[in-house]
C-alpha cells in the first residue's frame, strides 16, 4: 500500500524538484546537526528503512546519508511544522554530520565584532580525507 | 559601513528572491521553533537589532518576527552551516513561534502506525484568535 503523504506540502523547488526541507537534530543532545532537502521519494525512503534519505539538489539524486562516509543518520522521530512544508529529523548521528570533519555542520558563527566575519567554534572529530580521500 | 555578508551564499530562490534557510532555536532548551528563509536584508536588520527577522515567501516583504503578536525573537548568537546557506538563529522567544498557538510550529509528528498520519503532540500555549483577532 503506498504511503499517504498528502498532508505533507512539497512546496519548495529546486530546478523543477518539489521539496519539503529536512532538519536533521540529535535525539538527545538536541545539537541542530545539518540542513538538507527532501522529496517524497526520499522521505518514502527514511520512513521505510529508517535512515536518513535526502535529495541532492547538486547531483539531482536520492542520497542515504552516510553512503559513502558510514555515518548513517537514524530516524528516531519525525516532526513536521505548521505549513507542512518543513520535517524535523530527531535522529541518533553515526560518526559525525559534516563532510567538513565536524560533528554538526553548524561549526561556525557570524563574530559581530568587529566584521561579522565566520568564526570556527568547534573541533573537528575526523578528517575528511581519511574518510572520503584525498 | 556596509556589513560583508559576502561568506554568506543566498543560493535559494523563491519567485527570484536569493535567500538563506533560517532555524530558530531556543538558546536555552535548544528546542527547534520554525524555519524560514532570509534575503540579504532581513539578515543585516536581524543583525543590526538584534531581533530576527525573515523574508516572508507568500507576502513578499521583509517581516520582523513578532510585529503584530509581539512575539518577537531576541537573537543570542547565529551559527553558520558549512555551505553557508542555512543559519541556525539562537533566540529567546517572547510568548510562542508558531501562528496557531504552539510554542514551536514543529507540534506534531508523522504517525507510523497506521497509516503515517499527522499526529499533534504539543499543547497550545496561547489562542490565535485572541492574538490576531477572528
Amino acid at each position: 500500500m503506498p504511503m499517504d503523504l498528502s498532508e505533507i506540502n512539497f512546496r519548495h523547488q529546486v530546478d523543477g524538484e518539489k521539496l519539503v526541507i529536512g532538519i536533521a537534530q540529535d535525539y538527545q543532545t538536541r545539537e541542530v546537526l545539518m540542513v538538507a532537502y527532501l522529496n517524497r521519494d526520499a522521505l518514502e525512503l527514511t520512513l521505510k528503512t529508517g535512515k536518513a534519505h535526502y535529495w541532492s539538489t547538486s547531483r539531482k539524486k536520492i542520497w542515504l546519508k552516510g553512503e559513502s562516509s558510514g555515518h548513517l543518520q537514524e530516524v528516531k522521530e519525525i516532526r513536521v511544522d505548521c505549513d507542512a512544508d518543513s520535517l524535523l529529523l530527531k535522529i541518533k548521528q553515526k560518526g559525525a554530520a559534516c563532510h567538513e570533519g565536524y560533528y554538526s555542520c553548524f561549526f561556525r558563527e557570524v563574530d559581530s565584532d568587529p566584521d561579522f566575519a565566520l568564526k570556527i567554534i568547534k573541533k573537528k572529530v575526523f578528517e575528511p580525507k581519511k574518510i572520503y580521500g584525498e
